[in-house]
Parts: structure tokens; sequence; C-alpha cells
């Protein structure tokens, strides 16, 4: 990762991810495609709303249709339609928060299909081959990610099986030709020591880039946000930090000074799904939530009454036309009654929310605003 | 109505039908925007089909959001933020099909709403109102349409209700500035006297055209399609004839030869939202249903096994990009995971090819090939 900017105010900075898909400016956030396909929107939607980068699913993926499938289409890229970077997660999350039933075992995590009750085993080597075989640009590492409200002597032993873990994905992406970058994930819940010894661990082999993970899984903000400071500057620098599974704009804004350069999250895309859309605002209005300089954000339900009158466009600022073209009283109208059109331009205004914020937040960074 | 080329084979016609909002080729077909949106689909989806008309419905529309507040949005056009021809229906064939009571008195209907069971009393007056308010180009005239199995006695009753609602709306409208249209509906099931008798009637009002209503309705498709053929040609020859609710691509086609215009079904977009698809194929082909000349069409289930591996476009000679780029394959794997886009590429493919299918026949009848 090629480094443009540090802050002086915090330790953002701002830079450039070569990918074998194109170059994406960080910080960056990654839309969400679990299945192979963002909600709602065509990949023309996001190149429309200038998606630089997209994550998709492992877990997903391997189970419905099948990375093999995938691999016979010329690979995901061309399987989806989408010809920018991918970043794939390595499966191992989904395996604890969805597969019924699931053990870990030394080589890897025995676990049963939430879709149709069968076994699967996924090691190291298997989450490697089939990031492999999806054609990706960006792989992650096998990790065991505990829930947040665990006790520490289960953090030890997760932190312990990543670790083993890693080295073994380490090895097998050495064997390849490595067209593909491999990220290692540091974990260690909420323990300042667990985490330096994590980090110590992961960052001894040289992957292509570093992701914290293991936060924003259910324990308190405050923890987060401590284990974050204590533990984000430490990553080397010279390489892309990615913190997985994070969060709301003011979550992303803080990591970002923190010196983080990677997001995902659901959360732009699933609450377009439940009609909750952002919006930049000014700091004095009501309901704002206060970003950085002179910027903050506020949400709203398009399903709230006052909107049904509201035949202003549901974004006149925005580059997407449909977005200046539709009206938040037509919005709404699509909401009540469930109309599939509804959630697309939903969807494509909380990701343009997203994807502006990051582009504003390079430019602040920049300027030695931020 | 223009009237430019007649067929000598049938008699089949094409032409040019004016309208405040743009001039339509005839014979055309109608995509269905029930409550003011075609189902998963933009606007500039539709564009991109060459949609000349599309057809909102007066009774989902009154019920929700209300006419009053779609007149405040500067009308249908503005409020769906679509710019071309719209027709729409009266109200009566919903609230005999959808409400949940309704009872048939001299001055209108009562019913309550599918909605919220609340109560209400359409009257011809009303439903002109109701289709004034929202801005369309072409209003329909409230009928009684009664199901395929009524006795003779019911649909008697049914064509005296509908002549003396007819004068009724005829009446509103001609105190009104008569910027929209109005056409006619003739009822009388599957009776060539009562059709007779009640083409005779609404035919005496000047209307801008005239509809055969009551087909479609459960009836025995040969009777069906006895009726059509023996009422079509009696309609006024220099007016737009409408056929409601129709249908089959083969249907159209039949109907087209007896000298019908218009259309509007909702097979190509329900059919979508259940994954079956509507192809040009030869004749010689396996389950191809033949149209006319050399043209026929099959249609196919993308959740279909054999498609998991089709790695070709969903429709190669497509105008539409999404058509040309998504594959079989990706399409099937859509369903599987009920993706929104899915129901966007299936309504996409079947739309143009409805829309082709009438592009196909005005060419055919201007050649003399149908």
């Amino acid at each position: 990762m090629q480094i443009l900017q540090k802050s002086k105010k915090s330790k953002a900075r701002t830079g450039k991810l070569k990918t074998s898909h194109g170059v994406i400016n960080t910080p960056f956030f990654m839309p969400i495609a679990t299945k192979g396909a963002v909600k709602n929107l065509s990949t023309y939607d996001l190149d429309e709303l200038g998606t630089e980068i997209i994550l998709a699913n492992t877990y997903h993926l391997y189970l419905q249709p099948g990375e093999k499938l995938i691999k016979k289409a010329g690979g995901l890229h061309k399987y989806m339609n989408w010809f920018g970077p991918i970043l794939t997660d390595s499966g191992g999350y989904q395996v604890f928060s969805l597969a019924k039933i699931r053990k870990i075992k030394q080589d890897g995590v025995e676990f049963q299909s939430h879709l149709d009750g069968s076994k699967h085993f996924l090691t190291p080597e298997k989450s490697i081959q089939i990031q492999q075989d999806l054609g990706i640009d960006i792989m992650m590492a096998l990790d065991v990610c505990p829930p947040g409200d665990s006790n520490q002597k289960e953090i030890i032993k997760a932190c312990d099986t990543t670790y083993e873990w890693a080295k073994k994905c380490f090895k097998a992406w050495q064997k390849t030709k490595k067209k593909q970058q491999l990220f290692g994930i540091i974990q260690g819940g909420i323990y300042k020591k667990l985490r330096d010894q994590s980090l110590k661990q992961i960052t001894s082999l040289d992957f292509s880039g570093y992701a914290i993970g293991g936060l924003a899984v259910g324990e308190d903000r405050k923890d987060m946000y401590k284990v974050l400071e204590y533990i984000a500057p430490k990553l080397p620098e010279n390489k892309p930090r990615y913190l997985m599974g994070l969060g709301r704009p003011e979550e992303l804004v803080f990591a970002i000074k923190q010196g983080i350069d990677m997001f995902d999250c659901v959360i732009p895309t699933r609450e377009a799904r439940h009609g909750r859309l952002y919006q930049f605002c000014t700091q004095r209005e009501k309901g704002a939530i206060k970003l950085f300089d002179n910027l903050a954000y506020k949400t709203s339900i398009i399903k709230n009454e006052k909107n049904k009158l509201d035949f202003s466009p549901i974004n006149n600022k925005s580059e997407v036309k449909l977005l200046r073209q539709y009206t938040k009283s037509y919005l709404h109208h699509l909401f009540k009654i469930q109309e599939g059109l509804g959630l697309r331009l939903a969807t494509l205004n909380n990701l343009e929310f997203y994807l502006d914020l990051m582009r504003k937040i390079q430019s602040a960074i920049r300027q030695g605003k931020l």
C-alpha cells in the first residue's frame, strides 16, 4: 500500500491500494455482496455509485452455488458481472454465527450448513482453496471469532487457534502464484494483552495486509473504542489495515483517526431494507450526529407519515439520477406497498452516503482537517 | 386514431394513437404499474425497454396513496416519474375481484377496502373524478365485470348497469375540458346476442375508444376466441380497440388478427416474479408455440437445474445491457437466493419480449405478413 498523506491531527492516512482489478483510494468502505450480489442492486448501480471494491462471503458462496461452479464461470468477477476488486472473508465468521452446529478441531472447523444441514469441514487450506477458486483479489485467513461476551479463557483459545490457522493459510498461499493478496486477522477481544500477543503472532507472518477481527461482536462500545485506539496504531504502517464489520459513520471516523484504511459493514444496505435513510446535514439540525469539521449526518425512516407529502427529491445533490428524480413521497409509497424499487432506491441512497463519506474523509485528510 | 395500414390477410391494422403525453404505435401492449410502479423496475428501465405506455389501477391508487395526494404531487406522471402516456382502468374490475364485500347499487358500488376494511362508494362520476385527479391520458368508464361462470341473467344485469354507468361517465367527462380521453367498455360475457346489444349501447356514446371487457375472466378459451372473433371486427373502425386483461402471446396475435389495437396483461411481469422467462425461438424447438410467419416462442423456468451451468447471457440479442451481460447461471443463482436483482432481470426479459412481440407484429402487418 502506498501512503500518500499522513494527518498531523490524528493517525489518519490516505493512500492507494493496488489489486489485480484496479487501484483503490484509502480509506475505503466495501459494500457487502454476501451471496455474490449487493442486495437489490445491479453491478451497474455499483458503478454509478463510484464503488471501488466490494466484499463477498466465502461461506455463503461455498455452500451456494459452490466455488467450483464459480470457477467454471471464470471466477466471481465474471460470474457476478463485477470487474472491480473483490475481497472475501474466510468463511470463519459465518461458520460461527450462522452454521447450525460447529465444532472447532485442531485442523479446522466442522459445521452443518444452515441451508440443508449438510456436514462440512472447513480447514485453513480449504478456505484458501475456495477463495482461490473464486478468483478474488484479497483473501482473508481463516480465524476464530468468539462472541463479544466470551471470557478471557475462550479468547485465549481463539487467539491460539487463529495463529495456528494463520500459519497454515500463509503456507498454503506461499505455494500459489500469489496473484491474490492474503490478509491476516488479529483477535484478542477487549483484552489489550491478548491483542498485543495476537498482533505479534499474526504480524510475524508477512501477509499483504492485517485486519482487526473480533470487534463489534456484542461488546460494549466504549471497550471497543479503547481496544481500537490501543491496537490500530500498532499495526504495520506500510500495510493496509482493515477493521472488520464496522460500523456507524462516527465509528468509521473514529477508526480512521486511529489509522484504519478499510471497512465493511451491513449497516447501509441492511438499514436501507428497513427504510432507514442516511443523509448529511448541518450540525445544528435536530438529530444530527457530528462527524468531523462541520460535517454531520442524520437518519430518517422513510415510512414515517411526514414523508407522505414531501415532494422533494430523495437527495437533490446525489450523483445518481434516480435519487434526484424520485421524491421522498413516492419512496414512502414504495415502502408502504413493499415494492422492490423502494429497496433499490434506499440502498442506492445509503451506499452513496457511505461512499461519499469516505471520499469526504479522504479529502479532509489531504486538507489536514482530520 | 390514425390507421396507417390494414392487413389483407386478416383484420389486423397498424397505426398511431395520439395522447397528451405522446404518440403510440398500434397495436401495443401496456406493462402494468398497478400501484404506480411496474413491479421491480424503475421508469428508466421502462425507457430502456422502449415502453410507450403503461397502465395503472384506479382502485389501488385511490386507496393508497389516494388520488388527492397524487394530484398534489402534480399528477401520476410526476408522482411516479414516468412521462409517457398512462391509461388507468376505472377501478370496477378490482372492486369485483379484490374488495372484501361489495354491493352493486343503481348509482354505483359499495365496497370495503381489501387493505383496512374501510367502506367506500364508487360511482361512475367518482371514478371519472379520481382518474382526472390522477391526470392520466386515457380513462376507462366504470363497468360491471361479472366472473366467467356467471349465468345469462347475471350477465344481462351487468350489461344494463354497465350501460347506465357508461352514460353517467360520458356525461361527467363531457363537463370536463376533455384533455383526457375516455374509453367505453363492452360487456356481454360469452353470449353473442348480449355482446351485440352492449356494443350497440356503448358505441351509441361517442367515446375516444372502445374496450372489450369481461373476457379472460375464467371462461373457456374456445368460447373466448369465438366471442372475440365475433365482436372485435364490429367495433368502430376509426377508434382504438382495447382488449382488457389479455393475454398469452398467441392470444395477442389472435386478437390482433381480429382488429384489436391495445392490450394489458399481468402475465409478463407476474410470471417473471415466478421465474418463468419468455423468449423467441424457431418453430422446430422443443416446446415452441407458433405465433405467425416463422415466429415462435417458448418459456422456461430459470430455477430449473439445467440453467445452473448455463453461462450464456440471459438474452444475447437484447437491447438491454443487463440482459446481455448477466448469465442464465447467475440469474438461476439470484432466484435461488431470492435476490431482488433476479426479479428485475426476469421482469426486464419478459417485458422486452412482449414489447418486441408488438414491434414484430407492427412490422409484419406493414409487410403484409399478418
